[in-house]
């Protein structure tokens, strides 16, 4: 069965209806907040699409996994470590993250830095 | 190796450096068109994200599969048929398509109506 999940954002601040706003898996990481628009309870099997939002100043851990990342810039500016380089991102930038690479978001700017990120459905948790 | 493709897009018409404007698979339907964001050439072996935009009065081949598809509307509105039934669609709402389902996709608006699809790599065809 498909499913329609309505967008509820207002001032750059992306929310859907039904969707709860998460603290960030990792608990020592306080400015980054997650939200499951597309996951297992819908069905998905293979995948999941997060929305991430990092708060200005923030950035989310510093991560290195097996499984890879798409993600797609939606709202605000920042940085994006992937391995040994960093790379200024803005809106609509896309970003692919290889399995096993060293890779960390942060916000730069003045705006909530938002972004989708799509992960295998096992890796779901970051 | 981690991708980052830059956003060229203008005036609501989403684009990115590099990646190609292609035609839609059905040669029937002229008034979409498909790039791929992140697909089997960046190395993602189990997903690819594409984006489509369709023209005002256009719309999406009427499809059934047995791969599920996640959507993200990002510019426009329009109607996605799900199964009998039809809903209204617009920035920001989220799509899940389950396997087997009908879907459909129609441009209803003044302006293209655009969306990222997720789906698994050996069905990234449509």
């Amino acid at each position: 069965m498909g499913v329609i999940r309505r967008y509820s954002g207002r001032g750059g601040r992306h929310r859907w209806q039904g969707v709860a706003v998460e603290s960030y898996p990792d608990p020592s990481v306080q400015a980054v907040t997650k939200q499951v628009v597309v996951g297992q309870d819908d069905g998905a099997r293979n995948y999941s699409v997060r929305y991430f939002e990092i708060a200005p100043g923030g950035c989310s851990s510093l991560d290195r996994h097996a499984h890879d990342h798409a993600v797609v810039i939606l709202t605000g500016s920042g940085r994006a470590r992937l391995g040994e380089e960093t790379h200024a991102i803005g809106f609509g930038d896309v970003v692919y993250i290889g399995p096993e690479e060293v890779h960390q978001f942060e916000n730069t700017g003045a705006e909530p830095l938002g972004f989708l990120c799509v992960a295998s459905r096992k890796q779901a948790a970051d």
